[in-house]
C-alpha cells in the first residue's frame, strides 16, 4: 500500500519525503487514506481539529471505541514509514479481522492525526494536543510557518473553521483504548532480533527557539573587531549545548534547524534563529538542562556583543504508557519485548486522556527522520498481524480483561 | 529618484530590499531605469551578457566611450543605495551636464550590470565577469539558485540567449574609462568628515562553499555518542574560521549563509552547507588563510565523524585602480580623499580590461548590506555633481590628459 504513495511529497533535493501538515502532499495522502477506507466500507469523518477517522462499527455501538492509527505528515526529507506504516497497518488489520470473520463488539476506528511532526508550524502532535486540550486553540491559531502563513489560514484553506478548534472531551470519552503502531526509530529491535515490540514509555522532550540578534553589516568592509555577528554566537551556542548534553547521562540535545537573516554570503547576519530539541527520561533533569542551556546561550551572546532570547515552543513530560493496556498487549503478544523510545508520538499526548499503548516494528537501519529509514515487507506484515491480534482482543474483551470494565459490566 | 523604487523588492520579513538578479523586482528596476533613460532621449540597449546601456552620444563617435553606472540588484534584506545610487547618479550627472550646456566629444554611457551581488547564483559581478572573460560562459550557465533554477533558464526566461554569453572584447575596446559611483560601505568618509572620496583599491576577496556530510537521524532516539552531526561540525568550523581571521591583521572572514539539510527541528541534519567570504589586501595572505581554513574544516569534520568539502566559488585578487585615471579624478575633485574598500564591485572586475576608477559617497551609518545603510540627500547631490565634473573632464579631454591618448591623437 505504501508503494502507491511513493511519489507523494517525494523530495528530490533532500531525498525521502517532505510532507508538511496541511500541504498539498498531506491533502493527497488523506485522499489516499479516505479512498482505501471507503473501499472497505468504513465510514470516514473529519473532526473539527482536523483528525480523520475511519470507522468499522458493525455493532452500532457509540461507546468504548478501540482506536488505532498514526499520522501521514513527515519531517522534511523524512522516511516513508514514520506515520504511514501505522495508518496502513490499521487498514490491513481490519482486512485481517474480516478474513478471520471477526465481528467486533466495539467500534474500531483508524485515526489520522494532523501535523504530528510539527515540521510546518513548530508544535509537534498539533491535532492530538488540540483534541486533548494540551494546547489552547488561541496559541495554535497564532502559529505560523516559515513563509509567515498562519495555522488559522492553513485551516481555512483546508475547509476547517478555526473557531471550532479545541478540546473534544465527548469524543475522547467514547474511546476505550488507543494503540498506535509505528516504525521503531532506534536499534532496540535489531539488537533483540525481534520484529515487533510493545512500547513502555516516551522520553520527555521539548523544543526551544533561540533568537540571536547582532548587527547586520557588509562582510568586506566591517573589521573583525567591530563585529557583533550572531552566526558566530549561534555557532558557539550549538557546540556548548552539544557538550552539555554529552556530559548528562541519557540526555539528547539537537540543533537541526537554523536560519540566518538575511542569509547572504557577503553579509554579516543581523539575526540567527535556531531550534533546540532536548530530551531526557527524568523531567527534572530536562528542566535543569534547559536552564543551563539558557544560561550558556545568554553568556555566548553577551560575549559576542549580541542579544539572545530563548522561547519554549513545546514541552512534553515523560510518558509511561497505561499499565493495564500494556499487560493486555503482553498477553496477546507474548513474544514481543517492551521498549522505551526517545521519539514523541500522538500516543504520548493522548496517554493523558485515554488508556494508550504503542507497537513498534523493526527498522533494519536503526535510522529515522531520514530517507534511510526502512521496514522489511515481512516485518510490516508481522506488525499488521500483531495489531490485528490486539484490536481483536480489545474490541471483544474477555471477561476480566484489564480495560473497558464499564462497558463489560453493561454487556 | 530612488524614492520611486522604494516599494520594489521591499522585504517585509528581513527589512530593506531583496532584489535578486533576474527576479521580478530586478526586471521592474531595469524598466524604471530604461524609462528614465528614454525620457532623457538616451539610447537604451541590452548586450548579450545582460548588461543595460543608456547612451548619450551627441558627437556620434563610436570610440573612447566614457562609462559610468553600477547595478540594481541587492543582497537579501540589503539597503536601498548599494547599486541604485550609482545608476541614478549617472542619470542625474547627464542632466547636470546638459544644464551646463556641455556637449561631450566622447560617448557617455550609463551601464547597469546584472547580478552584481551574486545573491542568487553565488558568483558576484556575474555580468562584468562574463563581458571581460573573467568567468567562462560554461561555468556561468551551470550555476543554480537555491531553488535549483539554473542561470541558463533564468536568462532564457528573461529573453537572453545563453548561447550568446561570453567575452565581449569589441565592446570593451570602445571604452576609454569606467567610473562607478557607489555608497561607501564603511566609516572612512564619516571619520574624515567628507562627502565624496576617490577609491584607491579593492581588497582581494573570494567565496568558498563548504559542504559537511554527516548522518541524518532522529533527534530523540539517537544517543549523543552515536551521532555524526554536521551541524555541530559546522558550528566548530565557523568559530575557528572567525578566530583565524581575528588573529590575521587586516583579514576579514564571514559566514553569513548556512543551510542545514533537511532542516527539521527534531532531525539531526544529514548535511550542512555554508559559505565563507574571505578578504585580505595581500593575495598571498588570502591564499594562506584559505588553506588554513580548509585544514581546520577538514579536521573539525573528522573529529565529528563527518566529511567536509571546500569548493572555491569565486576569487578576485586585490585591485589597485588605474593610476592615471585616479590622478585625473584628483585634479577634478581636489577636496576628495582617497580611500580603499573591502567591498567588491563591477569596477574591480573591469579594472583588468579598461582604465577604471570609483567614487564613494558618505554613508552616515557606516553600515551596508543592511536596511540601516543610508545616504543623506545633500551627499547624494554632491556625489552626482562630482560625477558630472568627472564625466565632463573625461568626455572632453584636455590636451595632455592621462587617458584616451589614442583618441586625442586622432582628433
Amino acid at each position: 500500500m505504501l508503494r502507491e504513495i511513493a511519489a507523494v511529497g517525494a523530495d528530490a533535493a533532500r531525498g525521502g519525503f517532505s510532507r508538511a501538515g496541511y500541504s498539498d502532499a498531506d491533502r493527497e495522502l488523506r485522499e489516499w487514506f479516505a479512498g482505501h477506507a471507503e473501499a472497505r466500507g468504513l465510514d470516514v469523518e473529519r473532526d473539527r481539529n482536523g483528525t480523520l477517522w475511519a470507522w468499522w462499527n458493525p455493532s452500532g455501538s457509540t461507546a468504548d471505541a478501540v482506536i488505532t492509527g498514526s499520522h501521514l505528515d513527515s519531517v522534511p526529507g523524512g522516511g516513508g514509514y514514520d506515520g504511514p506504516l501505522g495508518v496502513a497497518s490499521g487498514l490491513v488489520a481490519v482486512d485481517l479481522l474480516r478474513e478471520r470473520a471477526v465481528v467486533p463488539e466495539r467500534p474500531i476506528g483508524i485515526a489520522v492525526f494532523p501535523e504530528e511532526e510539527g515540521s510546518r508550524f513548530g508544535v509537534a502532535c498539533l491535532g492530538s494536543r488540540l483534541m486533548s486540550g494540551a494546547l489552547s486553540p488561541d496559541r495554535a491559531l497564532a502559529l505560523a510557518d516559515r513563509e509567515g502563513d498562519t495555522f488559522a489560514e492553513a485551516l481555512r484553506r483546508d475547509g476547517l473553521d478555526p473557531a471550532h478548534l479545541g478540546p473534544d472531551p465527548e469524543r475522547l470519552a467514547r474511546i476505550s483504548s488507543f494503540v498506535e503502531l509505528h516504525v521503531e526509530q532506534g536499534r532496540g529491535l535489531i539488537d533483540l532480533g525481534k520484529p515487533v515490540a510493545i512500547a513502555s514509555s516516551i522520553l520527555g522532550h521539548g523544543r526551544w527557539r533561540v533568537t540571536v540578534d547582532g548587527q547586520g553589516n557588509h562582510a568586506g568592509t566591517t573589521l573583525m573587531e567591530d563585529r557583533r555577528d550572531p552566526m558566530v554566537a549561534a555557532a558557539r551556542m550549538i557546540v556548548e549545548i552539544r557538550d552539555l548534553a554529552r556530559r548528562t547521562p541519557d540526555a539528547r540535545a539537537t540543533v537541526g534547524r537554523l536560519e540566518p537573516v538575511p542569509g547572504g554570503t557577503n553579509v554579516i547576519a543581523s539575526q540567527v534563529r535556531f531550534w533546540i530539541d532536548i530530551r531526557h527520561p527524568d523531567d527534572l533533569v530536562t528542566a535543569a538542562l534547559v536552564s543551563e542551556a539558557r544560561d550558556r546561550v545568554v553568556a555566548a551572546a553577551l560575549d559576542e556583543g549580541c542579544r539572545a532570547e530563548v522561547r519554549e515552543e513545546s514541552l512534553s513530560t515523560t510518558v509511561d504508557f497505561d499499565l493495564g493496556l500494556r499487560e493486555a498487549l503482553r498477553t496477546t503478544l507474548p513474544d514481543a519485548p517492551e521498549l522505551g523510545t526517545g521519539a514523541g508520538h500522538d500516543a504520548g499526548v493522548l496517554a493523558a486522556s485515554v488508556p494508550t499503548a504503542m507497537l513498534f516494528v523493526r527498522n533494519p537501519t536503526g535510522i529515522s527522520h531520514s530517507p534511510e529509514e526502512l521496514v522489511e515487507d515481512a516485518d510490516a506484515e508481522l506488525g499488521a498481524v500483531a495489531l490485528a491480534d490486539v484490536l481483536q482482543e480489545l474490541a471483544a474483551p474477555a471477561p476480566g480483561a484489564a480495560v473497558g470494565t464499564d462497558h463489560m459490566m453493561a454487556r
